[in-house]
């Protein structure tokens, strides 16, 4: 009779919690997968800043200072670096990694396996891919998603195909499918993005400073850390 | 006096749920239209995995097993067959039949009166229009959505236009937007989207077999049940 | 001792709200910005009709009649006129100048400082900058969004670059990338989007009218105020 009660025992979730969290009402920490995830722990790193409709699973370890919007969703076995913020209805599918003050803006896909470097920023509406040939037999075993590396910076609704590598401090425009590697410090744009020329060539809309991306030019806390790519011949 | 206190009363929403329906606590099933809709009942088939902020309209009928992510908007007078995955963030609007084994990916907009077949796959951010003309005076009596055919597959970030037919198996390349009708069994991609090749001559990245959407290839039970169209010579 | 107690005080939020409202449980208004803003009062006009999710921050002036779908987002500091509708999991950033009669559709992204005029149509997803070059130290000086004047149509899956002007009724093809001005009754598509041809010169695709815009043709109440700019020789 006890036998026949016996149900499978779900594992157990934990959450561990730094100090000076602020969630807002409604938020949900530890989200229990349905996949299955040997080590439901999440750690949630101190000062995090989590608005309504947030939802954080179980299985992720988050650093210092995460921000989030309304409605994030970040799933499970991530790893986020110290003061990433997360803008409104972004979704952080699972098994990604993410460096240190990287900004994820509103509307974003990241695709499971992703991985994205310190000060790297995606603006509003950027979804990346990981699946070569969605629907193929063997799609379970060959999905990775692309690297986007320090710094880089992708415009708003730029989408990413999975194996692609982004460069270093790169700027991705607008609208853009990147479908190859883009190499550090370049400028690319298009459907599919090519390289238009290096960031230090892009001069300034508004005259504020000769050049927005010039070697020399003073960076803020985001990118301080990223050097600059040597300047291309 | 009586009278005076007669006010419209609003038809009743029934919601008949099948057995063994999981719902996130928040989520919320027969929301009322503001739209007039004859028939309110809606009818969910059981082992349904709804999860937080999911909101399913009154008026639609929808299969067995149902999952949706968090923040999933489902609205009234749809009809949804069996395995039905609709991921977080995104909206079915009204007046749509959606098949069997149909998965739809985070932050899609599934516009009024699209149709798609059995086992199609939509990926992150596909937006599919209704509307040849907004603004035109006579846009509600000609709005109407894409037909996606069995096995079609969509990157994600893809754009369909109204009226466009989607062939069975098709796979749509990431970003590309589809202006015209696509056959059976091609890759199409760009903007406006043209048609690249067959899918049987598409070759893997990563040497996991040597053709992905091989026509004599495994498949999955979502595409199982679809079968290759003819290989073009 | 009771120096030691005292903490800094939050400015107060007031919520100004008009007769007949109707928010669904959980709708929040007045939603406290983490930005200093001086005037943290929420004006909301007569007639809202707000569904869950929605969030409207302290800070801004909402007119008669607004309609929002599930999760949307509106910031502090934005001025919306009469009439205006913003549908599911769209976002509003903060300092927006909106006009009367605006339809903001599904999983749209209005960057700061965007104004859009009487009568504009944002078809779902449209997605909007306002940073030429995001990550450039002098970011915050030279942030401005496009101007969308009144009447004008963006299809799915426009994006809009910053300081554009997008002409009075002018109608934009799906999936287009505007990054430069675009004139009054014209047509544009395309990455990046280019002119095509005069609204007037659009035939309607089913026969219901001779032509979907033209000057003469009738125009519900969203448009009627809007008036045809002068045929292009």
């Amino acid at each position: 009779m006890t036998a026949a009660r016996r149900v499978r025992r779900a594992p157990a979730i934990t959450v561990v919690r730094g100090r000076d969290c602020r969630m807002d009402r409604g938020v949900i920490v530890g989200y229990r997968p349905d996949r299955a995830v040997e080590d439901l722990r999440l750690t949630l790193g101190r000062g995090a800043r989590l608005r309504s409709g947030t939802v954080i699973y179980a299985g992720t370890t988050i650093g210092q200072a995460l921000q989030t919007g309304h409605g994030v969703i970040i799933r499970e076995q991530n790893r986020l670096g110290d003061d990433v913020a997360i803008w409104s209805h972004s979704v952080v599918d699972y098994g990604c990694r993410i460096g240190d003050h990287v900004r994820i803006h509103t509307n974003c896909y990241i695709a499971q396996f992703t991985v994205i470097e310190d000060g790297a920023f995606l603006a509003p509406g950027v979804t990346i891919a990981n699946d070569p040939h969605p629907g193929c037999p063997y799609s379970r075993d060959c999905m990775r998603g692309p690297t986007i590396k320090a710094g880089a910076q992708l415009g708003i609704n730029v989408t990413v195909l999975p194996y692609v590598t982004i460069g270093r401090r790169t700027l991705v425009g607008a609208g853009a499918v990147v479908t190859r590697d883009l190499p550090d410090g370049v400028v690319a744009a298009g459907n599919p993005a090519r390289v238009l020329r290096a960031i230090t060539e892009l001069e300034c809309v508004t005259g504020l400073t000769d050049r927005p991306y010039h070697a020399d030019g003073r960076a803020g806390p985001r990118l301080a850390a990223v050097p600059h790519p040597p300047r291309r011949s």
